[in-house]
């Protein structure tokens, strides 16, 4: 019996050194008790496992895995992954979930308002022990860009266009969002820039959207403007922000992300009070909802079928 | 003609030390030409002047505006008037309007959002050169309580309900309001208070309410639970809120209302870094479109209705 109910389970592979294995584990099992996630360590017949869930490939690589159908990632995004260290022709996808748009959602307001409500400004104030009065702000003075309309930059612009905010949206290729004023390519992006008191970036980050926050386009930006970056560190040009804000052209920044993390300790960014930085926690992926997007590309996989949110390698996200 | 013209003006009496005379007098005259909002020091006629706009009387008192029919406090409350000072038997009125109610929710969407995604935890850390991860909360488990259910109040709970938190509400009498739990009175603020991680207080504050934010209602709480005050500083026992925190039981708060404003530079406040301290600037009532509701308490007056947010000096708001 044992052993049957032994042959019967099927595998996923596990690879992570900042994701719970256990925590995967259960939620997969809870609602598919034949799966088992298992460690890459705990893995005794590497050819046998058709799935993978890696934040990372195992340190031993994935070289012996050569039943592999499919690799979710355990990120939105698959810039964690060194795509030559996977093996070729296997469909890999990215990893979006409500947990996650939820997450992502709620820091980008949690900053368009630090923003909008002069927070940023009163928490200097006040350690400076200093009362100055400052009207607020209303929204229809204060529209916001969301650079990025997938499933995440989406879900944020109507989240705030509900909130009563002017919203435009920018992305590489045409989106339609009601209510949303929606740009598209390297042509739109000026027109965008122009109309956006803040910039929310949510972009992919690929050869084409490397530094695609930088002087310039700080320059085309209202004067007294904010960043928020949820994207990825080399979305931005750190020392053209921090050079933006010292010529009092950007007001201030909200990031996440950052080109080198942890942010090193001597790092310019912390000098400079105009911006807050966290540490790279805006989305959350839970597993308790999420296993059941990895079990639906775990499905797919086996029967051949194309992934949610598959890669395009040729479009790099 | 001009004469005639000059006859048919009717007059508001204009008294504020923070307000612009200039604005709310274009503002009534765009849409009431003949109604002129007249500072108290250009006021020739006193005897004739119908209704009064007040921030605070004028210094000269107003014993010699002996023909008013109504006053409009320029403030949602009414604790910056002192009601010995007017006319006995004349209706006194809040000034609530969507502007207002606008401002207000604003703020305390910042506020919570601001506790809630850790960013005051985050700003600490910044300013420190720190890197500490601390995974995104959910919703779910961050409940919010909010004190008073009147306009302002029950906006900010629909609000915060419409996010998707869990939202309590508390409040002096009995308030519904859909997918929010009302509690009323004293006996059900412990429950009240239980449930809450963060409340937020926009209560009137009377004689029952000073001092509801105290070292009891903060022992009542869940641990490290957060404080937003939007009411007035009288609501808030300052050294209590000190107290709590130096003792961990409350993690942060964010006031815009003291005890003295605008708070002297040595004030305790500013030396705990888990509150922010604005300025006062919460709320702020736009002349353009709270015009409309002064206009509205002016007819009324002159016709002897109800003023819309009639103070009940017996309730004291």
């Amino acid at each position: 019996m044992d052993g049957d109910r032994q042959q019967m389970k099927q595998q996923i592979l596990f690879s992570s050194d900042l994701d719970d294995p256990a925590a995967w584990a259960a939620a997969v099992a809870a609602l598919r008790p034949e799966i088992e996630v298992v460690d890459w360590r705990n893995v005794t017949d590497p050819a046998s496992v058709p799935f993978a869930l890696l934040w990372k490939p195992p340190a031993a690589g994935l070289a012996a895995f050569t039943g592999l159908k499919g690799i979710q990632s355990l990120g939105a995004g698959i810039n964690q992954l060194n795509l030559a260290e996977l093996p070729a022709g296997v469909p890999l996808a990215r990893l979006i979930d409500d947990s996650l748009t939820e997450t992502m959602t709620d820091y980008a307001v949690a900053a368009v308002y630090r923003h909008y409500r002069g927070f940023d400004h009163f928490e200097r104030q006040t350690r400076a022990r200093l009362w100055d009065y400052r009207p607020a702000r209303r929204k229809g003075d204060f529209p916001i860009g969301v650079m990025g309309l997938g499933v995440l930059g989406g879900a944020i612009a109507r989240q705030l266009r509900d909130l009563g905010f002017p919203v435009s949206g920018w992305s590489r290729g045409p989106h339609r969002i009601d209510g949303v004023r929606c740009h598209a390519g390297t042509g739109e992006l000026p027109d965008f820039l122009a109309a956006s008191r803040l910039v929310v970036n949510v972009l992919a980050l690929t050869p084409a959207t490397a530094g695609i926050l930088n002087a310039g386009t700080f320059a085309l930006m209202p004067a007294e403007s904010f960043v928020v970056n949820i994207g990825r560190g080399g979305h931005l040009i750190e020392d053209d922000l921090i050079a933006a804000i010292d010529a009092g052209r950007i007001a201030g920044a909200t990031l996440d992300v950052f080109s080198t993390e942890p942010l090193p300790v001597e790092h310019p960014i912390y000098s400079r009070p105009e911006i807050l930085a966290t540490p790279h926690v805006a989305g959350a992926i839970a597993p308790e909802t999420a296993a059941r997007t990895v079990i639906e590309n775990f499905d797919r996989a086996l029967r051949g079928d194309p992934l949610l949110n598959a890669v395009d390698t040729a479009r790099g996200y």
